[in-house]
């Protein structure tokens, strides 16, 4: 009997995530997969109730879950609040105390949201692209780190990109066989292409270096590729269709997985998993907790909704449930129904639905 | 009797650097401007010729000189040298060293070149945007930096990433300034959106701040907004025309600089300016050294080109040259000349030429 713990979170956290339990609850019963549904306080609501970004409790129950749902955290209410209680260390913490250290980003063009991008369409058509970030490390959980008075009385301020061999690998080890299991799947050759800025950055030539040594020793049947980040930012731009895997640090991931979100001209579509050493994750929406159309039955539940796709796939085992929800999902974009995040006015047979709407269309194909 | 440095440097450095200096001996002459031009090592050439990769007298010669015109620096032959021998260190050393805090990069497009960008046309018509980026402190310079042995046995990489109000203000003065001249220039209302990832760094909330402060206290008439590092990553690819002036840190304006370059379909037209306190710059092309197409006469020499109006302009004051040379390009972009970088295969009525000939061509106008 597995346990999934649900946090809704701020802003549209709470649309998005009523609709995307609605579609596990469904699924839980025609596959007779056995979940039970807990849910918990993160990020302004749990500041809120309990003064903290990340309740003791929550974390607990995190632990004690098999999987964690997320909805989104943050807003400006909380903008004000001093630094280690706001909202976005409630997300850093429960990363960091799950040992989440693999986000895994996927960059996918529906076909039906082609004309929704702000790229040319021969430049993204086809587009499938995995992002796999550091998400423990880096200059994100870095020491030393802080803001401190200098003797000439001016402030400063100072963070720490740091790597050690051990966290490179283990990463690196994700996305050579994410690598491979792609390109078994789709029947092409393995590819990873590692970001750095190892012509500045002493800690990226570590990584770089890293890289280089487990491709030699374990990964031969894996091609791997360098670029540096300045250039991967263009080279997303350019050609996308170039990349496959692509491996990089928790800042860098944090930006061009943005990045290649936003190529796909709907990051409302675009799941996102973050595992630990034995696979267990959690799952959320690459975007965020949007505060300016919180609570107008307005936000995308899909990012969300397919979420829960890839649980079921990574934590679960449950291909067949997990490509259920991807169908449904497929189903209700070719039938034309478009939250406005995702909506082309100038294409004739869409129909304008709300988060409610596109969630219970979602589950009616079920 | 004012003098300027030349540094060609490696890859196509060479090419580009002989068609910028006859554009710039031509103007010198046309508007009498007196300048002379001496010319030095940087780079793979420097290290080949000295072991340096800014040699001292390269060094001692920039200091002198009235202004400097950069190539382009590094490629694979030195990637295996030592990295504080590397041809990237000659570039960051020469920045330091003479002060150059102030990297202007402007991404503008070319409406003759519209579709050379994978962005669809309307996103992009009329893009000018400028990014100033603090180019001498932040992760770049910052101590401590290495690569140390653990007690385990395992390798850790380090960098520091550090601001301090003096550095944050003074390049702040600079975005903000900026902003009040493209307004005024522009009849529209200045504005500076500053770029950090305040949520996540303190060194960047410290920036965010000194900006704010910044804001209240001189600049009531620029109107200033903050953005997060990855959603001004996928802000520039949705709606790049919401931007005027971008202000940010040394490495994210390294990312965000390339990314708004490479919006405009044409890196190989984008010139740069690295300014001291006292306007002293050196200029030099967005684009790096290109050793793939190296000596092939395949290069396109127009960034460089610019970057010499950009020059006449901020350190000579020379508007009317720096626009006689802006006109030249323009006119040779009329009349249908492309190198290959921005070569539109299925635009009619184009002639695809090499970086020799196009730079004569710019020559002939003037
Ligand atoms: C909210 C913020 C702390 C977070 C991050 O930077 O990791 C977000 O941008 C993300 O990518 O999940
Ligand atoms: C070559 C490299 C050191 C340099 C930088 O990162 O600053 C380049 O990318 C640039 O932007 O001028």
């Amino acid at each position: 009997m597995a346990t999934i713990l649900t946090l809704a979170g701020d802003g549209i956290g709470p649309e998005i995530m009523t609709q995307a339990i609605d579609v596990l609850e469904a699924v839980n019963k025609k596959f007779a997969l056995g979940l039970t549904l807990e849910s918990g306080l993160i990020g302004g609501v749990a500041i809120d109730a309990t003064g903290e970004p990340l309740p003791d409790e929550t974390l607990a129950r995190a632990r004690a879950a098999d999987a964690v749902l997320l909805g989104a955290v943050g807003g400006p209410k909380w903008d004000g609040i001093e630094r280690s209680k706001r909202p976005e260390r409630g997300l850093l913490k429960i990363r960091g105390e799950l040992g989440l250290f693999a986000n895994l980003r996927v960059a996918k063009l529906y076909p039906q949201l082609a004309n929704a991008s702000s790229i040319k369409p021969d430049i993204i058509a086809g587009l499938d692209l995995l992002i796999v970030r550091e998400l423990t490390g880096g200059i994100y959980f870095g020491e030393p780190r802080g803001i401190r008075t200098l003797e000439n009385g001016e402030q400063q301020g100072y963070n720490t990109m740091v790597y050690s061999t051990s966290e490179i690998k283990r990463i690196g080890k994700v996305a050579f066989e994410l690598a491979k299991t792609r390109a078994e799947a789709a029947g092409t050759a393995a590819k990873v292409c590692s970001v750095d800025k190892a012509n500045v950055l002493e800690v990226t030539e570590l990584w770089k270096q890293t890289m280089t040594q487990m491709q030699q020793a374990d990964y031969s049947d894996v091609a791997l590729s360098h670029m540096y980040a300045d250039n991967a930012c263009m080279q997303l731009i350019k050609d996308p269709k170039q990349f496959d895997v692509m491996v990089t640090g928790n800042m860098f991931g944090d930006i061009l997985s943005d990045e290649a979100a936003m190529l796909t001209g709907s990051i409302g579509m675009l799941p996102s998993a973050s595992l630990d050493e034995a696979g267990k994750g959690m799952y959320e929406p690459c975007h965020g907790s949007a505060p300016d159309i919180a609570g107008q039955d307005k936000a995308n539940p899909l990012a969300t909704v397919l979420s829960v796709a890839m649980m079921l796939r990574y934590t679960f085992k449950q291909e067949a449930a997990a490509q259920a929800i991807e169908q449904a999902v497929s189903e209700v974009l070719d039938d034309g129904l478009r939250t406005v995040d995702i909506l082309d006015s100038s294409e004739a047979g869409l129909k304008q639905v709300g988060c409610q709407e596109m969630g219970q269309a979602v589950l009616a194909k079920l």
